[in-house]
């Protein structure tokens, strides 16, 4: 089982969540390549750390949006969405060739992991960027989602996830973050949740049915107060249930 | 002898230069990695026109700074310069991968050109930043600069080129662009000064004394009225004087 | 009967449309204000031709998208959108007021232009804009859309403008541009379209019906090829119907 | 005597410093206008704050860096400079207007501001935005400043501010901060020094030399850890001075 978060999502002056913290707890960062969040210095310095500490390093693609941190939708030109997606991806492979590793995964970030989980233009630029750029890289998104499922049908590798602090509805998507109950906070009950994801593969949803979510990584943060923390209680719940923890992707 | 311009120096809506013609005419091609100009898409499209062509791609990496062409001189810590150029020649690379290319070869654009031809600072960062991604990629870059020598020194590749349309001093630099004779205009003048540069490896100064300049690569521009056309008549010319042109580097 | 024109839409090295020959054509210019296009020189430069000839000024603004010219439609959180039209509308007005003159009218842009003419939220953070910046600045936009009628709800003074070179439908829309008959090429045709909806207010439908288009100002481009030419055809087609050109707002 | 600090220097999903803090503490805000820091909302918030506050506002301007937060030296054109800075300043003024205040005086930021007080042509370009958009707009600058001569040539109202916590050198100009003593950090001290600074318009330098400091506003900081704290401490030993706290400019 891999655990993965959200690293660099600084910019310039500006610091974003606890980074070196984060590296300690997951086994996979996805890492900001600039466009919503994070900036040269801060790439290269996590790629650095993430392979030192043999932590898989995924490209966190976004839109081009700093203001916004990627989170306004964007009606792109999927041509123009590939492309934006691919000069991300290799700008993170050079940090990454750099520091002898290598970018392991692709995750789409904010608003465009939302809009490729439920729209085919954008979930179809998303993929035509990583079959182009290496057809064996894996994607990390949402199970059963748009992008999971035009994804598998062009021969990528999908990894599915899961969010042990959010709500599920009965067809296996995240309950909007306006709705009461779409985000947990009570850590014992996101340990609990996070260790059935893993173990069992499943979930409660808000209705209290139990759905199959088939996931290989689960998603924690870093950019609020405790979660940090939280993160680091998830780790060891899964330890604890006796999930061997590992990136999904090779770190070199 | 190579002859190398720079292309795909327009941003989104912004058209700038002929690219379609330069690729006609250069044996390599220095493109813009978005920092100064260039956008994803311009830099999808030129690569895989480039390698179609056997045209050597470059990566023309610059200062962060759209508003200003790159033109403008930012005192930028080395670090944070070294980075920037990581992110651009990376950026580059993943469309020359999806071209099945490469990024053959890194040469610094407007004022970053200049101030790593005098700077020690802003040098040593292009230095590091072409040894940590591929010590064997060349750099191309004035003949006796200070990027040269640092360059050198650290066992870069280093390839000088000249500039047919530009007055040089006696010293082997180019003499600014607000004294008289900084620009050459008359079409036969740079015709024959590009080949003998190209033949002799010499240049006569504005003050009428001969000096050497060993160069591997001419330059030539396409942003300007007439520019191509002249161009055109450099490339003619090298072929005329029985110069075989091709990059000086690997371009698949 | 105005006649206006977007000017300014080039941005630092990159220069679009021929701003000098618009700016002895129309009576209103619309000038980028640097979010989607537009630079702070340009905006000088063009604020103090426009006063120098009588022209109006108004503010061109758009969403924070260089890299997409403000043509993509981007989800904005409302209070934000509105904080950057006020924040654009400001900037232009500093150098109106350098020029002794006056930013005298609001115009969204592109995606902008389009999304307000249909939805509630955007047009509501125009309106909120303009109402908050200046209840008696005129909003320009297209007769008939959301934004006219929130604006007009709001108290604000709305403007219509006609399109002399787009296709209509039945209910006043344009036809969108992926349908054949959305852009007209035929000069004669565009100006004899101008001239009756200066005169007459109305407009025939790509059906062939006659529907009333109430505009005081008709919109001409310069961006393109002859398009120049076309602006001046329809401003001499104006007088010669024995229209008075004039803006429909202060200049100073 | 007035008390200003640098507001609103976050940009979008990335806060700075404790805005709400400072603005119990300070009579003027420096407010980032957008192009080194600051973003439309934020402005938008903190002019609103700021006017219910009685504390005058600023315009905090600097370079166009986002990535480089202003600290990085450009080598501006001068036009383009002072047009970067009008664009800045009518931003501003668009949120004050909204809020019922208005801009009331400019101050550099970072690189622009160390580059202004020793360089001409930077100075300048700030002495001439500031005098094209008004000329009674006060410019808050280091006494003895470059700056500070060509802006009392021009006429400008020329406001002097001190340092409380950094060291001086003989000639009135700040110690480098790579230099040991040249910031301060037992509060005692500072306190100390902004008192005599007000009081006495003298300081003590790193030779032990007192020299002249001609201020009418003291300079404290609100982004790093306990800054706020010794701001309100610097505040609160000038009240016990004697020294009545205000703005320098009008607030509406």
């Amino acid at each position: 089982m891999d655990l993965n978060a959200d690293l660099g999502e600084g910019f310039g002056r500006w610091p974003l969540g606890d980074d070196e913290a984060l590296l300690g707890i997951v086994t996979s960062a996805n890492v900001a390549c600039g466009f919503h969040a994070g900036d040269p210095s801060t790439m290269h310095r996590i790629c650095g750390a993430a392979v030192e500490r043999s932590v898989a390093i995924g490209a966190q693609v976004g839109y081009r949006d700093l203001a916004g941190f990627g989170r306004r939708r964007i009606d792109y030109d999927p041509d123009e969405l590939r492309d934006d997606i691919l000069y991300q991806i290799g700008a993170l492979e050079a940090f990454c060739r750099v520091a002898r590793g290598r970018v392991g995964y692709v995750k789409p970030h904010g608003a465009l992991y939302n809009t490729a989980a439920v729209d085919e233009v954008q979930a179809g630029a998303v993929v035509a960027a990583v079959r182009s750029y290496d057809a064996a890289l894996p994607l990390l998104c949402q199970p059963g989602s748009t992008l999971a499922r035009l994804a598998a049908a062009a021969g990528l590798t999908v990894v599915g996830e899961g969010f042990a602090d959010r709500g599920y509805r009965a067809d296996g998507t995240l309950m909007p973050r306006s709705l009461p109950g779409a985000v947990l906070h009570d850590p014992d009950e996101v340990v609990a949740r996070a260790v059935r994801m893993a173990v069992d593969g499943e979930v409660v949803t808000d209705g209290g049915e139990v759905v199959a979510v088939p996931v290989a990584s689960i998603c924690v943060h870093g950019d609020t107060p405790g979660a940090v923390e939280l993160a680091s209680r998830v780790r060891d719940g899964l330890a604890e249930a006796g999930l061997a923890l590992g990136p999904f992707t090779p770190t070199g």
